[in-house]
């Protein structure tokens, strides 16, 4: 509770769900403006309008969890503060060198990011888990990313070795800046790991989720033909 | 009647009213990407989500046209694929310095752009004229970006002046691109003068439209408080 007025919907663990509500609304207007750039980029026009709306589709789904945030009397704008600069710097440590490693980006940081994002609802009230869980559910959009991806390294399947180390690189620097998140905001980590009188994943459980989230990591470099 | 099959809604004035609708969803789809990426630059998240708001809603703006084309049978890539080539030409010499040129151009360019596809569109069929001036009507769009250049411009006066000339340049190179798309595009021009059997707009009514696009950004830019 110690930067933004409660408002009357917000339970007593609630500066932990505005924290994940907001660095969610953050990720999903990154990952529009990111994937704008990737379709202006595309080598070709039916491309160009797939990734289009899907970068569009991330925009709706940022307006989905401000509305949210309104709903719970906060403003959207200071619940994403807090996590602008640990996202522009991961942005700014994984500039893809061109289109291809752009898309890879896209598929796979997106991806993880959303599995964190899904481990951390889970411990969150009931509203906020199905919101978050509903806005994640982007599988569709993600087969569109992964048929641009597949057809551009069939087309020169040189590109897959520099592009699963692209990978690799992407998502220990995710990793990373997760950490970084975790230290950085207490409220956030306290609604993965339990606070006062309320409980909270255990290292096992920690380990675990850690686990799913680079299983499901490595089945996705899998589905692009990459030795993960 | 060149390059596309017309579908069973097509009238006989077809192809002008394709490539009206090609360059209108074309225009459309540009604008989103740059105004994406302006968002995506703007030196605030307020700003920045205004923008996005409605670089979003020139993709919306960019599907009905498309849906549009669909239902006349017409393949959508098919129709703006003559006006890509002009739009990009276009946009690389109009490439803006920062980001306040950037909102100029968003601002100065799109409005001219609109202003000439509601003169060609008042040539058209009913239905082609009315999707499009429901289309155009943005605006309530156009008002975020003039605030935001606004607010930037009483922050540093300095820059009224720079910014100035840009309009004046971007104004010429859209007009010179609006001759080019004239020439190569025989239907479309045809569609403004007319042809064998259809009437047209004559020599006096085509200077009388250029005399209404010119003092509509005349007015635009007294907005922003530049001389024109």
């Amino acid at each position: 509770m110690d930067d933004v007025e409660p408002g009357p919907d917000l339970e007593p663990a609630g500066q932990g769900v505005v924290d994940l509500l907001g660095v969610l609304a953050y990720g999903q207007l990154s990952a529009y403006f990111r994937l704008s750039a990737d379709a202006a980029a595309a080598p070709s026009l039916p491309v160009s309008l797939a990734l289009a709306g899907q970068a569009t589709g991330g925009f709706e789904r940022y307006r989905r969890i401000e509305a949210r945030l309104r709903d719970l009397g906060i403003d959207p704008t200071h619940a994403m503060e807090p996590f602008v600069a640990v996202l522009r710097d991961f942005h700014a440590r994984t500039e893809p060198a061109d289109w291809l490693e752009g898309l890879v980006k896209a598929y796979v940081g997106d991806s993880i990011a959303a599995d964190f994002n899904r481990e951390l609802a889970s411990f969150a009230d009931e509203r906020t888990r199905s919101l978050v869980t509903d806005v994640l559910d982007t599988t569709e959009e993600a087969e569109v990313v992964l048929a641009a991806l597949r057809d551009a390294i069939a087309a020169d399947p040189h590109e897959a070795d520099r592009l699963a180390l692209w990978g690799r690189r992407l998502v220990g620097e995710a990793m990373a800046s997760a950490q970084r998140v975790a230290l950085e905001r207490d409220d956030l980590a306290e609604l993965l790991v339990g606070g006062p009188g309320r409980p909270g994943a255990d290292l096992a459980e920690i380990g675990r989720m850690l686990v799913r989230i680079t299983e499901a990591h490595q089945e996705r470099m899998g589905r692009l033909g990459f030795t993960p």
